[in-house]
């Protein structure tokens, strides 16, 4: 390839790569938006641990275990540490789309995004030592094992050679659903936080404490996803990266909407969070297929996303587990949507893909399970996941952090 | 066109759609951040709604109105839907500026913004419901056929055909004119909030809640102006491009320190608002002519543009009107002026250019006006647009939605 | 060089130039979330004037006298405002790497990163007359003759040639410890705020207001190293690029973990501000060699500057200097330490390139502790430079501004 379209291939990967990053952004003004003020420096303590120590993991090992070479499809490494040949900055490696360097800060980007979205669901009542622990194997090894299997050209890339297999574009599975299953596992392993369910089991609303902030977040995480399903293209091939910003920001408005149209009709009124969620439900719904579909099939992807969402919010509660950002809704159930979605609609849809959709799903869903089971249960059996109760009561800042997030905020008296 | 410059010329297009979607960001801070905290969550609603519900619209029949192919000059329309043959991802699509799907989409995230120019201006006292109507017609079909009059090929485009006709680069007049003359017409039908104007008449001021997020928003509208300005380029064309980046830039300084210096001397404080608004000013100003002016022209029309947000929202004061964040200000005023400026400097200007800038104007003005007279005076007889005294009072947060923006806010004691 | 690849270059350098305007949101949400309600307004409007004015500065002359041409190496200029002909905006300027307005604005807004550094030391206690008289000296003519003497060709460039001289790819020490020294100077003509010491000469700590600021503060500033060291490579050859920004953003993770284990070692708590001050400190440490290490020694160049951020404050602090923000330490410390790494690490590494480094700290250090020194003593005498005991303990935004950050903020009940 010419270094002329290598260099705006890569260009355009490196905008992808700063956009993922963003959305670190993003994860952090919707978790805090959504929580109570008392333990918004904790969270925000997670997220910065999550995008600094993620990264330096995926350098140490992550990325080698999640692309090995050639290997055995479940489990392979390709060493410690980062290094490249000559060849590895030309237009020889990956066919002129990047650099080894641009691969490495786009995949590390993504890997911190899994721990991300278990830092909501858990929020508010997990220790945060556990909770780096937890980090350290769930996104530093978990998350690359399973990508491996797929982006790495293990065993679910290679079913069904003559169809192409299993499909995951961007990642509603090999990101999204890892995010979900592990944050599944912990809010059943931690339980509710303290008031969200009365002694009856009737659930309380928990109001969250900044919701400008959680507005901001998501319309962060609609521009990262720019870059996460823009990047994904792994080029800047102009037909492929334009149709899936497209596809990608129509799935992102109609998940908004649907989400909308049924929290409207279910509920009778206009509720804001609901809206957000549907919006990222839509995101998140697209993402295994977004390179696949029309305009008019992301939408439909998009609308059942927002339904999922209400529907999915409406379930959990019901389950008595608490969620308070709503990830396993968002990440999970969205998650799962979009792969299967892959076998319904677009360039590959019918019942072999949809069987492979499944396939992968299900790997994907019982290591992840097994896993997350595996770390926390330990974990909880060793030293302990939930807070004390005056902890939990009088906010986690004060106790962990010895902070207040707004000090000195004067009432006016205006 | 080779592949290497159209896939840079098409990732520059797509980074500028990015920006513009930032832009909603942008005028959501600026928005809450101008107002009252018991009204923060209908603001962020009906944000969130312009953005999804516009794009939706945008892609079922807007921009196929905006852009109908051959037609008349005054309306039409060239189907439902979004569809492409090959040629449409290719470079044989508008001169390999970009391809079919990077155009609605750019242009799709610029729709909306006229309608976000309306809801600052009629914030903290419409009713959602006929809020979202107007919506629906006036981003849905009065913008794109005004649109389609200049940047479809419409009869202002080909007005005086040996002189190029009327001028608006990125649209102070298309954009943010009609987004202007919407909010005009809207908040002289709606009436001043309760407590703005007392019964001898005084304007009493009623300051935002949030000043660190309008600065924040006004900051990442600047930003996202790179692209709104930067974009109207239609391809990466280096020369154009940067010049644009820079006029777009020194208008937004000059119009900052315009505002700045005019507002110091009048009122003898330091007005961060004043400055905030400046800096929109100048951004608006340049934005019909950004690709035609020097710097110094740039300069000149971005300090005027400051001196016109001092005198503007001022002489709205004066009138009565209530303008909480200064939209018709912003947008109609300097947007005018801006639209002006292409007649008086740069590259095209004369008389004869100024007297088609003059007649794209008040075609645009005359149209919208009429329009939105009739949507909203026609929503104001049939359903109503006021909300009722007591939810006013006590916020539209509490009444429409149920929800607090800052629940759980606690006063900390330091 | 081809059209495309001139093109894609110009491309990569504007999405640059717009994420190093974007860094000035980060710089203001860092200030603000760092320092106290009262004074929020002051720290925006600061901010606001330095973005602005110091672009306009920047294209009156400080673009002409940062890069004056051929020059005697110490003081030059090139003449007023900004002007190129036709080849400025073709490949024949700068080998291809952008055009002549993508270089004017890509350091314009660098050039007012710089006087944003002193802002935060500053805060809460200067007189804002006064600091925009230091802004205007200090961004508008210190800073531009010191990146003289390196980036527009002057003797520190030439600085033993058979070597290659002095080597500061992004600014260690050419913007982050001009800062670095004028903050310092300014803190220490200026005095604590009230309060910080007590007569035995114990700290106190002042917490700050927005710690959801701050942080989203730092992330943004994050981002925008990806133009701030991305873009100095002047061009997007992918190779060197996508190395900077992987160096870069490993060097962020690491300072953060590095200040993280020190702090909490050290105070047993888990202290988010460091954790924040050390990824800022790994981004200023890596920014001097960004283009000369590896992955390895990115690493170590970033957790050595977590270290010295631990260190660094607790040393301002029993110093008796008050820094709000901790801007010495991260932007001179680091940068001084950045400085050097290129000569202990790298593809420079050596003894005559570490005394080369020693010998362009010094020399920039110099001029700037005389300059601010003189600039700033200057103003106490004439005109004085801190507020009065009232105006301090009432707040700056009430005294200076009329305005109230969070006027209409009401507690909720919840």
């Amino acid at each position: 390839m010419d270094l002329a379209t290598f260099t705006a291939n890569n260009v355009w990967m490196m905008v992808c790569t700063a956009l993922v990053f963003f959305m670190h952004s993003g994860f952090a003004f919707l978790e805090i938006g959504l929580t109570r003020q008392k333990n918004t420096i904790n969270i925000l303590f997670k997220n910065i641990f999550i995008i600094t120590v993620g990264l330096l993991m995926y350098y140490v090992w992550g990325f080698n275990l999640m692309y090995p070479g050639a290997f055995n499809g479940f489990l392979g490494f390709g060493g410690f540490g980062l290094e490249t040949d000559a060849a590895g900055v030309t237009a020889a490696y990956a066919n002129g789309g990047y650099t080894y360097w641009t691969d490495f800060l786009f995949q590390g980007m993504f890997a911190a995004t899994a721990g991300t979205i278990v830092s909501g669901a858990v929020a508010e009542r997990i220790r945060i030592g556990p909770f780096m622990m937890f980090i350290f194997l769930y996104v530093g090894i978990v998350y690359p094992i399973v990508g491996s299997w797929q982006w790495g050209g293990g065993f679910l890339s290679t079913l069904g050679n003559e169809h192409g297999g299993f499909y995951d574009f961007a990642g509603s599975t090999l990101v999204h659903s890892v995010g979900g299953w592990g944050a599944l596992v912990a809010i059943w392993l931690l339980g509710p936080r303290i008031g969200k369910f009365d002694e009856n089991g009737k659930s309380n609303a928990i109001p969250g404490h900044n919701i400008p902030l959680a507005t901001a977040g998501v319309l962060i995480l609609w521009l990262g996803w720019f870059g996460f399903n823009g990047g994904s293209v792994l080029s800047a091939d102009p037909a492929l990266t334009s149709l899936v910003l497209t596809t990608t920001s129509l799935a992102a408005a109609a998940g908004g909407v649907g989400s909308f149209l049924v929290s409207t009709l279910a509920y009778k009124t206009y509720d804001l969070t609901m809206f957000l969620n549907g919006i990222l439900g839509g995101l998140v719904g697209i993402t295994a297929g977004a390179d696949l579909m029309s305009p008019n099939e992301a939408v439909i992807i998009g609308i059942i996303s927002g339904g999922i969402i209400v529907g999915g919010i409406a379930l959990i509660d019901r389950l008595r587990m608490d969620d308070p950002v709503g990830a396993v809704t968002v990440h999970l159930m969205c998650g799962i949507w979009g792969t299967l979605a892959v076998g319904l609609f677009g360039a590959k849809a019918g019942i072999q893909q949809f069987l492979y959709q499944l396939g992968g799903i299900s790997a994907a869903g019982l290591f992840c399970v097994a896993s997350a089971f595996t770390i926390v249960f330990g974990l909880k059996k060793i030293v302990g996941i939930r807070v004390d109760r005056q902890e939990e009561l009088e906010g986690l800042d004060l106790h962990e952090h010895g902070m207040d997030s707004y000090a000195d905020f004067r009432m006016n008296q205006h």
